[in-house]
């Protein structure tokens, strides 16, 4: 019943070869729409403005339009040419990463939501050095793990696992820090929260990137390193480019 | 190239529709451990339990490993069976609701690490009222969600997705309670965080068990209402029941 041995570059089908770089470059094109996203929203809350912030929530209606339209056409071709071996990866693997790249858009818009609150709560950027940081570097892992993707790199990917725990240890120290701005400061509550959140919501967005990087693994070996932590995914990767 | 219809009870193969059963149960079997867990995460916080909630985060490798799987289950299934129709949509719906479930069990392991610190951090209970009634409702949203997936009920699912709008409120009033005690006796700070964290779980475990109602519907109805928000569900399940 199978038609094709699913090795990129040996389909009978040269259609349903196009087919799947087709709804992989989309994805593709979705992550670069989800980093706009992501460092417009930092902007908007670094540099109070509101407007910025704004027209992040008003685009996430099309990162989500463009995860349903991705969705759609991975089922489409699932159903019409029934992939098997590396192809059903690959598109195994771009439907995961769509709902990854989903999630961190959301978290853009939340922090364009938090941007526009901390707007109108004053001057104070009391935090700001730490989500410029982190922001940065969140923003970093999610353009390392779609080039990973691009590339079917999973040596690349393990860099993206490996960034993540640097910045889940930085964020840490972040949340610390806001915490005695706090207990300093307790007016300063209400707005230290609004930072806390936004931290927060990076440090998801790290964790999506890492998902995207484990996908990545998924894809180019065909095995599940999403529980493995960073030391089995590492042990995989290497074992597999001997 | 397609081998039957993909109507349930319909298949030439009788031995293929068994192992879509199968898989199935194994995804709802992944749900009620989940179910049992944020459960015991929630008995573990309320009473100060630290020993319980060893054991919620050693059992979290269990939940990971169900969904490993149950992934590698659906896999095979779509490689080899390469169902269409309802079939491949019961296959992909149990792909994204184990993702859901696992989730889950990431926040249930999540509110165990709270409980114990909770428990080191004396002996107040402010906001323990308020988790204890969202953990109770979110609970029972995921009942329901795996409740409606058993039965392929798209009405049932509308309901979760109603229950989440009215929890979301909930937990917003809970969270200005927790920022106002915050504010009154700064010395809490560190130990409201920690029930804010555990508000903030349960509130996306609700969003989690709202995402698998979605599921049930695009399952049933074959039609993707992760964006259409309440409003939209109801007037497609609507529709559809006329």
């Amino acid at each position: 019943m199978k038609t094709d041995a699913g090795v990129h570059g040996h389909h009978i089908s040269q259609q349903f070869n196009q087919e799947l770089e087709e709804i992989k470059s989309s994805m593709l094109e979705m992550g670069g729409l989800v980093e706009h996203q992501l460092g417009d929203a930092l902007s908007a809350l670094i540099s109070a403005d509101s407007d910025l912030g704004t027209t992040v929530r008003a685009k996430d209606d099309a990162v989500n339009d463009m995860e349903i339209n991705i969705d759609e056409a991975c089922n489409r071709i699932l159903a019409r040419r029934q992939p098997a071996a590396s192809d059903l990866r690959l598109v195994l693997a771009i439907i995961k990463a769509t709902n990854d790249l989903e999630r961190i858009g959301d978290e853009a818009a939340k922090i364009a939501r938090l941007a526009i609150e901390l707007a109108d709560q004053g001057d104070s950027s009391k935090g700001y050095v730490e989500i410029r940081h982190i922001g940065e570097r969140v923003r970093h892992m999610v353009n390392m793990a779609l080039d990973a993707f691009a590339r079917y790199d999973a040596e690349a990917a393990l860099a993206v696992a490996r960034e993540d725990v640097s910045v889940d240890l930085e964020y840490g120290t972040a949340m610390r820090e806001m915490i005695t701005y706090m207990i300093e400061d307790p007016r300063s509550i209400t707005r230290v929260l609004n930072v806390i959140w936004a931290l927060r919501s990076l440090e998801r967005v790290g964790d999506h990137a890492k998902n995207i990087a484990e996908h990545v693994v998924y894809m180019v070996m065909g095995t599940d390193v999403r529980h493995a932590g960073l030391s089995g995914m590492e042990e995989q990767v290497k074992a597999e480019l001997k």
